[in-house]
């Protein structure tokens, strides 16, 4: 077989984007840091969504949807949003082209300037907000849930498919409360949500905790994340979630008439999670073959490959092949056969390896004689003949061994990754020659954080939740901490 | 009960935006020309949009994801499609906002400028096409079936909420093939997908047919739409599929190696319906007391209210309504109960009126003791007591009949509130006065369609399908034409 990828070991970013390329997750597009998300990725995050929007709808959230614009002027209104938001923006300017003078091709039509610049919208704290002002008066109205799927703009510089892209796709669920204890209630019940979403159904296993005043979301007052670690060591944030205190409700004037006919401004949460997860769902458990998806994400389940050589013989497989189709599709399995004869198995074979599809089953002359089938697990790549009867049931308990299987090397690769030390010369040389995560003592302030930062590139990806407490001394400085944070270098 | 709303006869357009806000289906926002789409609202776009995804996938399309940006340049490569979409559109011209020298609020980095400007789209044909070359090199990689959820914005001057806004959500499908003849196919398949959805899910007739040269989507050789009948009398284009022949694989360049090994350009479909939907829905419908929902389309389908003075009797009735609740859950129907104490029982049937709740349930104290259940019917507001036995296949006979009740109502309007003329003098008249649809002969010039349109405000909204060809003279010229084309007021 040719090989299609660089390997990891040669060089795991050009594995990255040989893989979401090569495997047709998504490309570059004509507009510099824009991607196109191509039908075979789309319908992974199509599964990814709908999984979502479920948990949403069952934790009693409604979507509905916001303006893309936002006016220059609302972003100001949040003191520290505007300075985390307000910098790299697309800004809207005019509202109309002409003709170009010289007739040919077409130009900005210099009177139709807008008298407010409008923002193509880096999060919608601010457009909500001065919407829900006009929603909320009573403690009646409250709480509100609401989710909105969109798409997010934010002028990155140095992009990378899915990881980091100008305009991304997500889903954004804006919260407000009539009490503090609710919000923060809200804000973690759904930064929950998230790491269930991540180890149940993307086999990942995440760190939830707080984020250090230095990461924190422009405008909140804690927020917290789930942390994966990905195959080189590095941290991936794969979602947030926010507890934004009454910053927005004072930036808006949304108050509410509490019980006692008392006037109260809201307390809020923010929280979502992005086409980054497709990031993190390549980099998490694939190999130098292509994609390993876990079957509850898997477009495609099960593949079905005929093997022959006279066309009689197909002809007797693809009657033997519906037969099984329909037996694995009656048990609510996704399956493709691929009896094309332009392409030969062994080219089949590698691309579907290179897909991600979980099981492959190969059907020849010698199988249907043998009542039996050959099947090929994509996580293990190994290969053993089943008998056809039973088959579905079969092919259900390997697609369930094979979720847990790689949640459960993925876990172990994070527990093989995962350090502790108290010295600072101990943590560069792990970081420098190992990389990974690792738990160490830190004074709290922002000058420590940052110097371990610029001296190490890594950064406090979180302060888990229920964390140890456990006394010591920072790394860096020497002064009393209470308990070890998370650190790593990260996406 | 207090007048929620104008009344139709009074104002047909503010009823329309009275309900429109009233009914929490959408309002304006901050944003000049742009919605907020309420949970309400966009809870009955999801459930059109997943009709709609399911048709087009078990029609072998696929989902996939462009970029909201499109290149100036893009816009002029074709020729047709520069005149019609690079007009009012929104321009990006800075990637950067700073601080204002005066040290409040932020202004456009002037230092931040883009060498080209960007276009948020107006629809996707020419960034999709420049992507397509690069899909598409021979046969078998066509035909390609794409489709696409997504936001765009048309800098409308004049907007109206669903009908008309600056940002609106759609899907847009894009299609590549190998013949002129399969790409044809496909723009009369998507077509008919979209009639099938408008009579079976929205309950409304449509009359399928082509456009005349001035009415053609910028950039296509034969535009296709259906037109539905408001209660107004003005029709509304529904949806609009259409068929561009080589002209974007010309403009960008996209060719394919045919079977006999020649270099072909490839032909073209383009089809999409968009939010505008939600507005033919609740026009088509309503009446003074507020939304008719289909019940296909209904996010609360039967609505369940207690009726009782004591508290006792609510407990009684809650226990008895659970019952209830399970049987039709179980049967597949979307109930909610409201047993709120914060509003009288009259304030929710007005409510839920308002909201278009196709069946309304009330469960009282007597109710109870005949084991009946009084149910009122939101299209005929018939009120009747059927039994509680095997009353989930009552509600469900009666939502079969309500769908198919305002099915039959709205056509028999269409029908009555259509004309045939062959008169000029009649059809002012006809238009003046009555409104709705007029069948009359026309010459088939611009300049007469021209004419009728600038002393009547009607326009032809379309040539039907499967026309009847009968001899006749235009009504305004006298010259010889084949066909009646179909006249009206449209919004």
């Amino acid at each position: 077989m040719a090989k299609i990828l660089t390997s990891r070991k040669e060089n795991y970013a050009q594995w990255y984007n040989d893989l979401v390329i090569k495997a047709d997750l998504a490309e570059n597009s004509a507009v510099r840091g824009c991607m196109v998300i191509k039908p075979y990725g789309y319908a992974i995050w199509e599964k990814m969504q709908s999984v979502l929007d479920s948990k949403f709808k069952e934790t009693g959230h409604s979507n509905a949807y916001f303006p893309l614009f936002i006016p220059k002027s609302f972003l100001s209104k949040e003191a520290a949003h505007v300075e985390g938001f307000a910098k790299e923006c697309a800004v809207v300017t005019h509202y109309r082209l002409k003709s170009s003078s010289g007739g040919k091709g077409i130009e900005v039509d210099e009177t139709a300037k807008l008298e407010e610049e409008l923002i193509i919208r880096p999060t919608s704290e601010t457009i909500i907000w001065n919407t829900y002002k006009n929603w909320i008066q009573s403690y009646r109205d409250l709480p509100l849930l609401i989710n909105q799927w969109a798409n997010v703009v934010r002028w990155e510089m140095r992009t990378r498919l899915f990881l980091r892209t100008a305009e991304f796709l997500w889903q954004e669920g804006h919260t407000a409360h009539a009490t503090k204890e609710e919000a923060i209630e809200e804000t973690i019940k759904m930064l929950n949500v998230y790491s269930e979403f991540a180890k149940n159904w993307m086999a990942i296993p995440v760190i939830s905790g707080t984020k250090t005043e230095n990461e924190r979301f422009a405008g909140a007052v804690e927020t917290y994340s789930i942390e994966a670690m990905m195959q080189d060591g590095k941290a991936l944030q794969s979602g947030t979630s926010h507890f934004l205190g009454q910053n927005f409700a004072k930036a808006f004037d949304v108050t509410f008439l509490n019980k006692t006919g008392k006037l109260e401004h809201v307390w809020a949460s923010s929280w979502g999670v992005s086409t980054r997860l497709m990031g993190a769902l390549v980099m998490a458990h694939s190999d130098d073959r292509g994609l390993v998806l876990p079957p509850k994400l898997a477009p495609i389940q099960v593949v079905i490959v005929p093997i022959y050589k006279k066309s009689e013989e197909l002809e007797n497989i693809n009657r033997e092949v519906e037969v099984i189709r329909q037996k694995l599709v009656a048990s609510g399995i996704t399956v493709k056969y691929d009896n094309r004869d332009t392409h030969k198995p062994g080219w089949k074979f590698a691309d579907y390896e290179l897909k991600g599809v979980p099981l492959r089953l190969a059907v020849g002359p010698r199988d249907i004689e043998n009542k039996s089938v050959e099947v090929a697990r994509r996580d293990t790549l190994e290969k053993k003949s089943y008998p056809l009867e039973g088959i579905e049931e079969t092919v259900k308990s390997l697609l369930t061994e094979i979720q847990e299987n790689i949640f459960n090397k993925a876990l172990e690769f994070r527990t093989q990754n995962t350090h502790t030390t108290d010295s600072y010369e101990e943590f560069k040389e792990i970081i420098e020659n190992k990389g990974g995560f690792i738990n160490a003592h830190w004074d709290g302030t922002r000058e420590t954080e940052e110097k371990i930062n610029q001296e190490t590139k890594a950064t406090i990806r979180c302060i888990p939740l229920n964390n140890k407490q456990e006394p010591g001394k920072c790394i860096v400085t020497g002064k009393p901490s209470s308990q070890r944070v998370l650190f790593a270098k990260a996406y």
